[in-house]
């Protein structure tokens, strides 16, 4: 098995994409490509991250995820492969693979940059070319040399205030209009959105259809929905938007 | 082989597929996921139940088929894996697996909901693993008990008037703005809509560019196209809008 | 191996790619279909024939290119299978393969259309089996009958002036708002667009964010870009949009 999966923001239809795909298929023709996505928000890195936070390692061992969210190619950004849990990455070294990077064991290689490189496409001529070695065997270390203090990004932190509650923030805006926020769960309580309160239940058939509410998602952060509708589209809030945590009285 | 073919409404840039993706290989690494399509309409189980029964019957016996389009996620809506015609489906139970559902040979289980799954993400704990169990080989029954009466949804039907014509309807328009009709392809004849007749040709290539024309679509219903154009944008007409079939005259 | 690459301006939602799937599959189950786009503009083909200039000789040798970007499906117009460079590639003959047809070896025939093929679904009916058939070892000439002059379709060449600029013009502009030219790289020099003078530089990185500059783009060919933002977007240009080099004085 060699699995290689790819998130970038090409889109499709320029066909940048099918160009990395022959790319990896020329090198190693037994590999498996998994596209993630390609419709990122051209140069989103914050968004690609937070991505890449939920399906990198749910992958088996092995896997080789390939990262080109890039909106530094061609200036003197490095190009970075990764070994991180039993997963090997390869992207631009500007935060996006922050997620493996900030795990206990990592190992992070400089890739070189070959003299007949695009100095556009980093995707093609660079990454691409990556991945098919690592999916193929190559040591970690024969790609490269190895980069101690790599450009990390963090989701901001939730602050707990003086008087009990949390101040977060909407952190992203899901397909589906969800905005999930970097508050994790307590038990009960309510957020405070602008000047509306929104109670936290424990799933989306607690309640009718429209009603806003607040649940815990799919990776442990609390996000604000409306049941058959769009939390983003209904109250006009975009990422970076503050949201407060009340936590339930004492014993409620 | 092990096909499992996905159709979500999830789009893919959040990661959700990925995390999907992940899940699949993680349990089954012979598996070979094939993308069919990711941006359903959010929660628009109709499009989606279209949609499946144009593919789910054209892959190979032994495919399983992933849907998650799931408006009902954290209610007490039934999980389902279904077989039918030697193909393997899981998704909700809201009518959206009703294609494979209405043949006359099926079987039909509810799976259980994992004490740890998520109340907002199924697809990822619930229908990503029944479907790489089924792929890999489990047989229906032990995925969990029978379900007898599993919601339906059915395409409203066309209705012969007394003064010969039909009565029917635009059930979907396709990216390219074809007016897709749940009427069955008489010869010749017209077809009504609004104040507009349009004549019934046997391919695009009969009429000049620009001109609006209905003809049996490949799914053998007929739609209302525009040669080199969108008939949806040309005509304003969305879902639902009412059509009525003029047959040719006795003899033509 | 037998990779088949899909490019389409189906979209996916109405379940069209999912029915070519099923049929690959279903005939060839040791297929491995590859994705390159199906968000192509509708009946774009020149979209189309520049994406595919770009990937399709990045393959593998063996590979077959299913390419369905078909406005005439339903017309007189033939459907083609084509060996060149050692790749396949099956699609209408309204020169959307011409990147392989102009190659010096190349052989092409015409697909027989099935009887019971849809009017307007060749994608499915004629191109899917086409292309399965190849993929399974089929040699070319099994599948019909020799082609002499296919469609041919042609990026328009830039013009050399007697004052020495060179008077090109946009021909695609791509996800990022990049636009690509047909003029190829000089050493030095500036293009013109409108009454603004865009500089050529080596890469983005030569610059500070949001200014306009012309690189080399990944093909070989001149962009207009602007750095961390969108040139399309900005400059209000699109697609035939006239652009002229003007080479760097001798001797700088």
């Amino acid at each position: 098995m060699s699995l290689i999966t790819l998130l970038t923001d090409f889109g499709t239809a320029d066909g940048y994409v099918g160009e990395m795909k022959g790319v990896i298929y020329a090198m190693l023709p037994q590999a498996q490509v998994v596209d993630i996505a390609h419709d990122v928000a051209p140069q989103d890195v914050d968004g690609a991250r937070l991505a890449i936070a939920r399906y990198w390692r749910r992958f088996p061992l092995g896997t080789t995820h390939v990262v080109v969210v890039d909106p530094g190619v061609g200036t003197s950004r490095a190009a970075l492969a990764v070994e991180s849990d039993g997963r090997f990455l390869v992207g631009p070294d500007n935060g996006v693979l922050s997620p493996a990077l900030l795990r206990a064991e990592v190992r992070v290689v400089e890739l070189a940059i070959p003299s007949q490189a695009s100095a556009t496409f980093h995707g093609r001529d660079v990454f691409a070319p990556a991945a098919a070695r690592l999916a193929g065997g190559s040591p970690l270390e024969a790609l490269g040399t190895t980069v101690e203090t790599p450009v990390l990004r963090r989701t901001p932190e939730a602050k707990r205030l003086a008087d009990g509650t949390v101040a977060g923030e909407v952190i992203t805006v899901d397909r589906f209009g969800n905005l999930i926020t970097n508050l994790v769960a307590p038990r009960g309580g309510s957020l405070v959105l602008g000047d509306r309160v929104v109670p936290i239940v424990r799933s989306y058939g607690d309640v009718p259809a429209g009603d806003i509410v607040a649940v815990v998602g799919s990776s442990g952060l609390l996000e604000i929905a409306v049941r058959d509708g769009s939390a983003g589209a209904r109250l006009g809030v975009t990422r970076g938007a503050a949201v407060v945590l009340r936590p339930a009285p004492a014993g409620s």
